[in-house]
């Protein structure tokens, strides 16, 4: 290992923090890591990444490629990642290598299966909705009648901005969905009738200290999130509700770094976790601008084993995603005095594409 | 050239823009760069450069080198620098490629030579102290008798943080300080009386605009800027003259990007100018933490032709810089929830070398 270990104490400025991923999050957590001192080492499939054009380095390879798995170990005194979809024989590498990967192995597992991330919520005292899980067309039919129509069914593994889940609206139909999404095992939801979609950015560091930011009030469209807007207007009862809920979630998972939970705030005035994502997290985006340390800058803190940064928001934020095209737009954005524009410098504008964002900021 | 030249307009994200210079202040325009969604190119003689390990690419060569310069030209659509030393030749050779440098040729020949800049203050209504030129130690000695005892006696060329300059208290002595700085010509410069160190950074845009930030209150520390406090306490008035004179600068030298203007406050209540730097300026890090558009992105704002950004303090600001061993307390001030930590990624944490800074940020 090129650094010293973690167990000698905090990582110090001027070693090496590997980033499994190289889009936007990496791109941000590098931008981060950089001002606190430390160079990056970023591993991504594609030579051009975002994050690898602002990264001391960067290694071109698979993320189960041995040799590029070798040369990050190598490199790196901490590694971490920007998307929970890291093969856990990745995570083993490296650990076999003597270098930690963070957050750990067990938010990794529970957050790549959405069956074992609602059982493990639920079983640490964060409610979610009805659910079940189907192996079979039968399996799923039954699973629908069980917990009543319309019902969401995701597969359990993968699949992410509204990819590999559908709405079944009669039983019946339930075979045929349960196919079209592969055939492979699928967990049922029973529908949210949610009044607002709410998430909390969470931090916890080496030491077991957390840290929560102000909720954010989330808005989807075609399952891609098109804003957020934070501070969220809530009743301290409802913060309350959320804090407890993440510190629940952080503390079940001994977990290190940053997290985004996704909320349902029901009718009743009841919160249930949607999903949980073990990194830094797009809802999180306004923190850039909102906070005076953000959720990229507080992920490298905690899994550097620093003290977290204050989470307290100084500006009322409305963040914007510019998908696809949107991002033409950026001389419009660049003139609005009130708008900080982010970009990702990514290359090819698809459409859905995320390619920057924008925070506008207004007073508190 | 790889980009489309800027007389078609603004230079677009996924663009590449060219730093001369990989120190902190490279380091930190290309973060600010590469959060607008450009590439940036660092040209530094070393290999390790700290700007380097932020940015897209890096050429290692001098900075009179024709096929590092090349490389750079073919490579940008414009180029910036970090210190006002670059070589007139380089600028030349950039030109010659169709590449523009900015700020331009006429800022730097100015901020290049303490008399030529003196000579355009003066010529400019942005008034400074009493000054002589000299380039015999018998025209110094006359000098040192014409304006008066202590006299401060500069290089005019090169020279910064307190090199290249030294006090004369005896008229006769100016001869041997003359030697003592390399018999090269000088400047001397009569002693100014002020009750307080000022700043002000200002910008101006392709198009004219310009935009000014509040004032910083400076302390320097054996020639080497220790902190800055901002927005420094002023009056109205004050803060008036301040922008007219920014005003007057940019506009004389046709200016485009970020300027720094150090200024004494006399006595009497005006303003006289010590020096500029025509790029970002140590006492603009404020704005890093305490401004919506910092220095280091209204900077790339600036030279790539898009609209200027607000300069309006959202926080006050104490800026201190790290030197040497100072950075090593690191953890200490990651754990001061008011204090916001920049680190630069120097290997090297020699005496007085700028390892960093913190800026601790309280309410306005």
């Amino acid at each position: 290992m090129a650094d010293l270990p973690l167990k000698g104490g905090p990582l110090e400025p001027g070693q090496t923090i590997g980033i499994l991923g190289g889009g936007q999050l990496g791109r941000m957590l590098a931008t981060a890591a950089a001002r606190l001192g430390f160079d990056v080492v970023i591993l991504d499939p594609e030579p051009d990444a975002p994050a690898g054009r602002v990264a001391a380095h960067t290694i071109v390879a698979s993320y189960d490629d041995p040799q590029g798995l070798e040369a990050l170990g190598a490199a790196a005194g901490i590694v971490t990642y920007e998307f929970e979809n890291v093969p856990a024989q990745a995570v083993a590498r490296l650990a076999e290598m003597g270098v930690e990967v963070a957050p750990g192995p067990l938010a990794l597992r529970i957050a790549q299966d959405r069956l074992e991330e609602k059982t493990f919520l639920n079983g640490h005292g964060a409610p979610t909705v009805a659910f079940a899980a189907a192996d079979t067309p039968e399996a799923a039919v039954a699973a629908a009648e069980q917990l009543g129509l319309p019902v969401l069914m995701k597969t359990r593994r993968e699949g992410y901005d509204g990819k590999g889940q559908r709405w079944v609206e009669h039983a019946a139909d339930a075979a045929a969905a349960f196919r079209a999404l592969g055939g492979v095992p699928v967990i049922l939801e029973a529908a949210a009738e949610f009044v607002r979609e709410l998430s909390v950015i969470a931090a916890r560091g080496r030491d077991g200290a957390t840290a929560v930011y102000p909720l954010a009030e989330n808005h989807h469209e075609g399952g891609i999130l098109r804003r957020s807007i934070a501070p969220a207007r809530v009743t301290p009862a409802l913060a309350d509700q959320a804090e407890r809920i993440a510190a629940r979630v952080l503390a079940g998972l001994d977990y290190v770094g940053v997290i985004g939970i996704e909320l349902f705030e029901m009718a009743d005035g009841r919160l249930l976790v949607n999903e949980i994502a073990p990194r830094v997290h797009n809802t999180g985006h306004w923190t850039l601008d909102g906070c005076e340390v953000d959720q990229f800058e507080q992920h490298i803190r905690a899994i550097a084993g620093w003290p977290l940064g204050p989470t307290v928001a100084v500006a009322r934020v409305e963040m914007l995603n510019l998908l696809g095209e949107e991002a033409d737009q950026w001389l419009k954005f660049a003139a609005e005095p009130e708008t900080r524009l982010h970009l990702y410098g990514k290359r090819d504008a698809k459409p859905g594409r995320k390619m920057g964002h924008v925070n506008r900021v207004k007073p508190l």
